[in-house]
């Protein structure tokens, strides 16, 4: 349950801090859209963030944004990878991460 | 057909050149150790390549590899990602890909 709450918490973080979109999911393109708002509203980076086997999704919202969307007016940023324990006693498990930065050029 | 084998021969060019890592299908752990052995035997950086969903396996392999197998002799160095056009004409779509150096400390 504690386990459930704090993926809820920092998807909801996610959402909710002006400069991340939390990959989970939905389809890629809701995220890329996701980015692409937060640019056209005045953020100058954005952070892609990731957890698991939705890493490769978060690296494909990337891609779609700096490439196809907003070649001109994106780059990429600082890329970071980790791990999360995730769970607790018989329960635990290590989760990957990924955190990419896109920075108005 | 030239598709196919343009996956096969980066597979191949992956395992034979001496300082790269090319995760597919395989288990988490054959790349792991496919790592760990390349640092045994000499290498002093080792680089580990994915593409699309085997993205999120290349995370897992780079942080097992530096937090529990070599914690105190490998360090992250540099992430690339980028995107690759894959097939011709009608069949052509963009993969995503990723490539994470591990170096020795």
């Amino acid at each position: 349950m504690a386990n459930k709450q704090k993926g809820k918490n920092s998807e909801k973080k996610g959402s909710s801090m002006g400069n991340m979109v939390f990959v989970g999911k939905k389809p890629t393109m809701s995220y890329v859209l996701a980015c692409v708002m937060q640019f056209s509203q005045g953020a100058n980076d954005v952070k892609i963030v990731a957890r698991g086997r939705a890493i490769s999704k978060a690296v494909d919202v990337v891609e779609i944004v700096r490439q196809r969307f907003m070649p001109d007016s994106v780059k990429l940023g600082e890329i970071k990878i980790g791990t999360e324990i995730i769970g607790s006693g018989d329960d635990q498990r290590n989760v990957s991460t990924i955190e990419i930065e896109l920075k108005r050029t």
